[in-house]
């Protein structure tokens, strides 16, 4: 429990992710985010340090979690030159929560190995609250000697590692990551239009959902995203934005593997659609406004919070 | 329990729903299929008689459940003239199981009236173990009063009536019927191309399918296909020539209703595509074999039994 920790990137998930390691009593030295006010801000929160730049979190923590956007921000949080969580960063591990593109994990733990540092990918699929229980259920991609010995942080985000799964190398974690966030975002662009055709022929929603949730349309999202989506409530606990990155992320996969994916591609333009028509920071649930008559860009509720 | 009982279509879910009912000890007076044979055989199993016309079945039993393939079959055997169920009706009600277009219900109801007979959708979401048990999930339309009249026989066949949902007037149970199966339709065609871009990446789709199972991808058809799907068991539960029919009939409601639809559309073309294929009669699950890399058409194992 001695080692030091480190944030970069508190958002909704980063933020949950200090606080809960910070209540299991670890040592938590560092936090860092693009937006100096917040990281100053939590570092209140929790006592302890909001690091200025990204070389002074590597100097202030052993053990480091990245919780950024996408890939453009994980690039530049360990640029190759100028600030960058990669100065002097021997000995020190990088345990990166973003879903990112795998070729990015690949690539990470490569430079990283030439910096005397380490990786493991702790992918999540799991959301806000989870996050903040320690219940996030956490798919993780690396050497397995460098998971041994994270392990025992791991476990204490992942409902004692009830929920965490070691799948392999890395990149690994990432692909099984994009495929998992590709399904739920076909079950859930197709469960919009069930509801609402089942709205648009006068079917009572309750009715129908209580039914799907028996039956062969049972799904996960029925049950997260269903009375959201019939209620218009879209406040955000995983943005279309990202469903659409998500889904991208799958779909470069596919290609590049010769895979045929008709509903992939179908699901992703529904939530590109959504970005397009600035919807893409609603909650997933959202794409219900592009299916449901009488609904549309302009009659839907915006969310309070607007980023990560 | 004085009712004669009479059944016609007795393919997988019709002989099991009157093994069922012949089991709970209701008079089950006539059976009658397209194919002589396979009424005479359930006739011998189940002690009753084979009727070798629509309007012999009618005459000899109060309460005719028709459990046929589409709609086509449907209006075949209420046909206005020549050997109909329609032939001297007065009094008698068809409880009609099979999914069909709402329409057809919907005028059946009518002619029905006229005949002075009555009607009752019964639409199932379940599949032949269940019609077997007496545990299929079952969605009521059409009169309340013609509901309440066979409420005793149909709890029976729903596990008490615990599975039993009345949805309301002729047709509305049919809508629903389709819904549920759009929605399912598309659960399956996305599952089938995540475990096959999973499955070409190289990850262990073991490992694969139980992290789907704990996360945003969970849903009923992973639970009942996503096996199949990777050891290619795609003996029949439900076809895919049923899938794309019932995803073929949301799509037309779609239309009307103006309902955009883009995932629904992505789906009904695969199952259309097994059709084309000439993999119409596998398990929906066979659409796995559109997407895993280095499967096909030629490389399928065939199910056995070929036709409801």
């Amino acid at each position: 429990m001695n080692e030091r920790i480190g944030f970069v990137g508190l958002g909704r998930m980063g933020a949950n992710m200090a606080r809960r390691l910070k209540d299991c009593g670890f040592n938590l030295t560092v936090v860092h985010d693009a937006r100096p006010d917040v990281a100053r801000e939590l570092a209140r929160e929790l006592g302890t340090f909001a690091a200025e730049s990204l070389a002074a979190v590597t100097a202030h923590a052993d053990v480091i979690f990245t919780v950024v956007t996408d890939d453009a921000a994980m690039k530049r949080i360990f640029a190759p030159r100028g600030d960058s969580l990669f100065t002097n960063a021997k000995g020190h591990v990088f345990v990166n929560c973003a879903t990112l593109s795998p070729a990015v994990h690949v690539d990470l733990a490569k430079r990283a190995k030439k910096a005397g540092a380490h990786t493991l990918e702790a992918c999540m699929a799991s959301s806000i609250t989870q996050a903040r229980n320690g219940t996030l259920y956490l798919m993780i991609g690396g050497e397995d000697a460098v998971y041994q010995r994270l392990k025992h942080i791991l476990v204490l985000l992942s409902d004692e590692g009830k929920l965490m799964r070691y799948v392999g190398s890395a990149g690994r974690a990432a692909q099984l990551k994009a495929l998992v966030n590709m399904v739920m975002n076909i079950n859930t662009a197709g469960l919009a239009e069930g509801l609402a055709l089942a709205d648009a022929l006068g079917l009572d929603l309750g009715t129908v959902r209580e039914v799907f949730s028996q039956t062969g349309a049972a799904s996960r999202v029925l049950a997260t995203d269903g009375e959201d989506m019939q209620k218009r409530d879209h406040s955000c606990f995983f943005s279309a934005a990202h469903a659409a990155k998500d889904s991208g992320i799958a779909l470069a996969m596919a290609r590049k593997a010769r895979i045929n994916a008709p509903l992939a591609a179908a699901a992703y333009a529904q939530f590109a659609r959504m970005v397009q028509l600035g919807l893409g920071e609603l909650d997933k649930s959202g794409v219900a406004e592009l299916t449901f008559k009488g609904r549309g860009p302009r009659k839907t509720t915006r969310p309070k919070r607007k980023k990560r």
